[in-house]
């Protein structure tokens, strides 16, 4: 009976305390950013006045016409004449916006225009996200063996160190590369591409769109008039699909990494589903197997063959 | 060996079936939206230069008056008057933002202006997205017993069914009660409080928020002089994390009903980590034990309980 309330006290403190951080983030944004949002108002307000001031236009038909332009511009309509030539709906942006659709980034810097659009996007994207997330499941499900089982079984035989040290070492090298690799690196490229971005918004462009929140202040190949952009716009997708595949990864060295480290227990959340006593008991020989071999240990478990206990504990 | 060539043959299978699957989306969209895109875009031109005619004003200053109107408009900050009254970094917007970024919904429609608020917002999406994820994932742990557990094998004792037949009907229903309770309903409500929006337009923002895409082209609390807009704003944000708790619960009941349909196996993907087991031989006596008991069973498994196999199939 203790237990339970335990579990239930548990579970109202992380809710407390997730309230608080969504408060305290709340707050520090609004500190932040409503000083620059009130410049910004003021300055286009001097801009209005100046432009009315400077020309026989009368505010209300000026403000009809500005209604319109913003509510095409919300569809990715831009009335710029530079930015006419290039469709957002061509193949390839149609494949970009399809692409993040389905990893659920979903930018919104083009939206669909049209009741069928709409229409479609919500088919598409029910059959899509599961698709996109079985794809992204069965990719990771072959990596972690090449990517997380060898390693850490070779740390282990190599230099001898016990389970959790050995998991520990390898999350953090892990960490390290897929920093480097898919935050670092591609943040030089975007930087070095898009002249308008600067290191830090190009490294906020690779944080928001990895974890999946996609706001759509930066958007790669949206300048008009930029080389190979379709070329472009398919290697983003490419960087989207890799990069969603190692975040993934991640995640699953680190779910693996608490299951050992008893936090999942703590928690009362569900068990990394690889097996952790694979640790203990290694069945992939490295060094006595090839590489094949270690993959076809892959296999998934047998549901009939995995005993597992109901604990219950009053 | 021949098990291993299957492994990768279905993968491979897979990505290129899901790079087919784009390509035909991508391919759909650009017929459905190409049209209204080159319409909208026409009546653009005709409106400026309408707009040209009347005035006095030339070509360039407008271009350019428009390009900081635009500009100023990315960051959610609109030109015409009636929207100038309303903050977008109020307490409850800042709050809503939080929530939307800790959710990976990430509509876009405010995003952070300065530098500061791009770093803090990394930072601050970096420690609340996996909390997000821990605490949905407590709640839908515990909720699971309740939602999922009890439901089925009250049907299999009640009804007497099978347990395939007990899984299969309880998802359905599951499905069933999420599709009315978090996309009819709400749909409803929205469509009745947002008044340009229609059903569709709701249904499709309940969708493509619930998905956690987050276009952002539809974002409640939006209109200039909403009622209660504080209010409103806090019970989407309730909304949408019970929802997100309710389409993590649908992901994990079908999770489930494949790993007992042997989906899971097939495809090689991690088995669902909750006790699979537990169909064939009950543990919670339903009648027998009351809901504190049952709930106490929710406990987590001792991975030192735990026995698996890796099987090696050659």
């Amino acid at each position: 009976m203790s237990s339970w309330y335990k579990s239930w006290i548990l579970l109202t403190g992380f809710i407390l305390f997730y309230v608080a951080y969504l408060l305290f983030g709340a707050f520090v944004f609004s500190i932040i950013e409503r000083p620059v949002e009130d410049k910004l108002k003021r300055d286009i307000q001097v801009l209005k006045e100046e432009f009315l001031n400077q020309s026989c236009v009368n505010a209300t038909s000026l403000e009809n016409f500005l209604e319109r332009v913003l509510q095409a511009n919300q569809y990715g309509i831009s009335i710029l004449p530079n930015s006419s030539a290039s469709s957002n709906w061509d193949l390839a942006s149609s494949l970009f916006f399809a692409n993040t659709l389905v990893t659920t980034v979903g930018y919104g810097h083009t939206t669909p225009l049209s009741d069928t659009g709409k229409a479609f996007s919500i088919f598409y994207a029910l059959l899509g996200v599961p698709f996109t997330m079985l794809v992204l499941t069965a990719c990771v499900q072959r990596l972690m063996h090449l990517v997380t089982y060898g390693p850490i079984s070779m740390c282990r035989q190599k230099i001898g160190l016990d389970p959790l040290a050995a998991t520990a070492v390898h999350f953090a090298i892990l960490l390290l590369l897929v920093v480097l690799g898919f935050f670092v690196v591609p943040a030089v490229v975007f930087s070095y591409i898009e002249d308008t971005w600067s290191f830090l918004d190009a490294i906020y462009f690779c944080f928001i769109t990895l974890c999946t929140i996609g706001l759509g202040d930066y958007v790669p190949g949206e300048k008009p008039g930029q080389n190979f952009r379709s070329l472009y716009k398919i290697s983003v997708m490419v960087y989207l699909f890799v990069g969603l595949m190692m975040m993934y990864l991640v995640l699953r060295a680190f779910h693996r990494m608490a299951d050992l480290h008893g936090l999942t227990s703590f928690f009362q959340l569900p068990h990394c589903d690889e097996d952790i006593e694979e640790d203990k008991e290694p069945i992939i020989e490295a060094g006595h197997e090839d590489q094949h071999e270690a993959e076809a240990s892959a296999k998934p478990l047998d549901p009939a063959s995995q005993t597992s206990y109901n604990t219950i504990k009053r």
